[in-house]
């Protein structure tokens, strides 16, 4: 991984979003816990503004329904899932400084190599001169042992019942699979997205937002034929979209990524198929939607010993960051029948789809049809029984043999008719294959963050702007009265109000020299400003300034909510209004 | 409380509700946990309209922003708030079948009177002789015990420290105050917001979505100058706004709520002050907004041994269920400077807010001015010890006495001079009180959909219909072609990725005879369905269908998604368009 050092711009990122309200150490008063953040006024609003986003391509475009399921579940659910058994890092306790350590974190800072596939006790030899991370000690003999990732609690009185925090927001859609079976009125493909909170509890969680405790994720899972999977109904939305794809080939001969089309990537047998195909495409909109640079974005495939024991193929959407490298933001996979045939043995309740065939397959059929009145005069009160058990056999033209209880007894052939039927089979059950792109909605944010930062001159001085795209910014539009008196005030505040009843959010600020003013909106990142000046009595215009240029233009106040709600969706460009 | 007993409705609209996608018992194929629900798709998106219509009121109207914190907090939190200690339940468990249950219902189906205010060793005697609500046997002699509330877990390996799930998210706000404060430049009034999950672990809950372990709250903390509890910046707003209070006067007289204006039962002191006053009315329009009947919904103020310890006023909005009888849906409170206290004493961070006096107050301080070159002449070395004591003194006209070390010094009224000064002071340090508005968004779903279950008669067969109100309905129009052929399905097609386009939510339906769609649509309660028919073709207008009424009207398609758009935002009605 090719991983470049500046810790400038992830001190500089999170200061300011500390700062001015974007992120927050959780309950810092009492010394705040590593894992958990607040999203501040500015944070939650920018969050939300990229959930809706993603709401915007997988609910109104995809058409999936958005469900929510509660973030305890019970035992049962994770014992299928298999997060009991295996959800676990490998983990060890530094015999000098008492600290708890990731113990291929400590492989890795002392160049132990393949750790990943070493068992406990390997490692443990492995790792026994190695250096603790935290007091930096030989470690000498220390036990590597699992920790569980999950949160575990206890629900209800007498703690008989337990529960665990979900560590991934999927499981509820498997969990509800027959429930939307049923919604989408039996038929494939279909799907459900779920928004919300996730746990995992990190055993020493030093990464700010992109490794939290509790985080959210948008994840929709996909229920597709599995004879269907490449050929999805859209695909030619994306048939023709190209990016850089690293494969896992290239990775293993250490190549860079190739830019081809989805088309090819499919047709070459890069990509397993269509779905995921689909998916790979669509979330590299998405994220370039809410501001990620695309030359900071790549999609790996999963090394085959990389890849869930379930996965036949994944691949992970990496947005790079000069602090962390290349961070894991969204992770695309085929998930097969893995999970629903886990939650159909664990609960018992089969969990498939009856697909009717496009017309019946004719299927030969043998039935045994016995002379009844012979049979009942010849065998009297075992007529019945052996009529029954005819049905099974398999008779020769000498007749059959069958067993009465303990009796032998031989039917000839002359007491039945065989007859082969031709009947209509008219589907099948199968179980569903599962498409599932799952997105890190943190990660997405501190990306987003991260990458609008900047710093140039204005006015000959130092000027720290967020150069967030206007579809994700916190605040819309700031409004200025030049001077707070005269009336400007009250027209900047009518402004104000006006954007607020149509659903921009706006600042109002009269409070310091307007240069001041443009320098506070622009370290939040509102892309536009609006002043109201003394010719606005006279002209009934403003001035419009734009964050990343800093140019200006008259516009009238007459409507301005539909200038400003263009440029904030994209519809319009700032350049467009230059005269 | 008048509760009127009627099992059907309840029944009747969760047989719906499950049926159709709106609530699920969550992981019901595990065999579902009490107290846990799935909100299906139609649920999810009518909860999302719900919680965004509360935005509306909070973010855009008021203008306070949204932030989110954790779920999981650390104990001193909690310590802090008092929820370690006081947040339980008085619980027993049955000697004959090992069933917990609370020692309050126990009471209550016992008739056993005042419970709510004795100790444990009373309580358990006055239920000796009540039955088990499980299995119906005398309990006889039973311990009564507390139980808390809050999900317990523990923060990272080693199960050093230990978390609970937040049982309001209240707290989130409380802790941020330093922060909220910066944000909101130092200044008071200022409110934040939160909508997200809390967590109570109730004893046996057994009320469907009434009471859940799980739940979604939307609370206000509005912080306010001590003083200013009287002066709401917008009370006009709702000064004027009439309805029914209860008052705990009235309560304990048995008498019937009295309708009357904020400004009147502000004035009259029956309502605290100004700012619970306004978000009493706030509550009442915006419930009355997401469609709850106003003749089923009454304010209550809570009798003075109900109140919290630390709330000075609280109302709480129910809502009437014919099963569940009152409901307690939104709580409103004065708490006070409580939490703000309790959190700083805990943190030793103080919370207060510097309020600057509108001009400094002058006030008089008394300085001793030494007389240096003759103290240090007489004093020698103690002269510089002399010097710092006489600060503190409060000489006479004769002089005053000190002591230096052991010695006492007697300091002539000729060595130096007493001199008033009068200085301004800038402001002071106070801690402002909090206004809280307390919703409980799953309670308010229920009662939305209790409201709209409504059966009739159509086409002379018994219809079933959700008259949810269509700011709050799930899906907002339907789109049917008259027949799946001739190019109709083209064309309805056409016109539903319109409305996807424009943010509506059209649900498109080819299937079965169009009575039956019709059938289905009311049934989740779709306000308007659109049919394409063979004049389509012809006028370019389509039939546009009214949910309640069941009339139809013919509109042209050209501003369809404006028409549509303005009927679901309720700003023009349905009849307007009739001919």
């Amino acid at each position: 991984m090719d991983i470049q050092c500046s810790h400038d711009v992830f001190e500089n990122v999170m200061e300011l979003a500390k700062r001015r309200g974007f992120i927050w150490p959780a309950s810092e008063c009492y010394g705040a816990v590593a894992g958990f953040i607040d999203y501040g006024p500015l944070g939650a609003m920018m969050k939300r503004r990229v959930e809706n986003i993603w709401r915007d391509f997988y609910i109104i475009q995809e058409g999936y329904y958005e469900i929510e399921c509660p973030t305890i579940a019970q035992e049962a659910v994770f014992i299928a899932s298999g997060h009991v058994k295996g959800f676990s890092d490998k983990m060890c306790q530094c015999p000098h400084c008492k600290e708890y350590l990731r113990a291929d974190h400590v492989a890795e800072g002392g160049n132990v190599c393949n750790a990943s596939i070493m068992k406990n006790e390997e490692l443990s030899a492995a790792i026994s001169s190695c250096r603790c991370l935290a007091c930096g000690e030989i470690l000498g003999n220390v036990e590597v042992f699992n920790f569980n990732l999950m949160f575990s609690t206890t629900i209800g009185p007498g703690s008989q019942r337990i529960g665990y925090l979900r560590p991934e927001t999927a499981q509820g859609m498997f969990v509800d699979f027959s429930r939307l079976l049923r919604f989408y009125r039996d038929k494939l493909p279909f799907g459900a997205v779920q928004i919300g909170k996730s746990y995992r509890n990190e055993i020493s969680p030093r990464q700010g937002m992109i490794r939290l405790r509790e985080f959210t994720q948008a994840e929709a899972e996909i229920f597709v034929h599995p004879d269907e999977k490449n050929h999805h109904p859209s695909f030619r939305r994306y048939g023709d979209y190209r990016m850089p794809l690293l494969t896992y080939i290239q990775q293993q001969k250490c190549e860079e990524p190739v830019e081809m089309s989805m088309r090819e990537a499919v047709d070459k047998g890069i990509i397993a198929n269509e779905y995921v195909a689909y998916y790979v495409a669509l979330t590299h909109e998405l994220l370039v939607t809410i501001g990620i640079n695309p030359e900071r974005l790549r999609f790996r495939q999963h090394l085959p010993d990389e890849r869930a024991h379930y996965a036949t193929d994944c691949w992970d959407a990496e947005i790079f960051s000069p602090r962390f490298g290349w961070v894991e933001t969204v992770g695309i996979a085929d998930r097969t029948d893995y999970d629903l045939h886990a939650h159909a043995r664990q609960s018992g309740i089969p969990m498939t789809v009856f697909i009717q065939f496009d017309k019946p397959k004719k299927t030969v059929r043998r039935r045994i049809i016995p002379n009844m009145s012979v049979l009942g005069k010849q065998y009297r009160t075992k007529a019945k029984a052996i009529f029954a058990a005819l049905g099974d056999t398999t008779p020769t033209t000498e007749g059959v043999d069958i067993e009465i209880g303990d009796e032998k007894i031989h039917v000839p052939a002359s007491l039945f008719e065989v007859r082969d039927e031709v009947i209509d089979i008219r589907g099948e059950e199968i179980v569903p294959h599962v498409i599932e792109p799952s997105y890190g909605i943190d990660r997405m944010c501190y990306a987003v963050l991260e990458q609008a930062y900047d710093e140039d001159i204005a006015d000959g001085e130092k000027r720290t702007v967020m150069r967030l795209s206007p579809n994700v910014a916190p605040v819309q539009v700031a409004v200025f009265p030049l001077m707070a008196r005269d009336g400007l005030d009250i027209i900047a505040d009518d402004i104000t109000h006006t954007f607020h009843k149509k659903g921009l959010l706006a600042e109002y600020d009269d409070n310091g020299a307007i240069g001041r003013r443009y320098r506070r909106q622009d370290e939040i990142g509102t892309p536009f400003a609006i002043t109201v000046d003394y010719d606005t009595k006279e002209t009934n215009t403003v001035t419009l300034r734009d964050r990343d240029t800093m140019k200006q233009v008259r516009v009238p106040i007459d409507g301005l909510t539909e200038t400003l709600r263009a440029l904030v969706e994209g519809r319009i460009t700032f350049t467009s209004l230059m005269p």
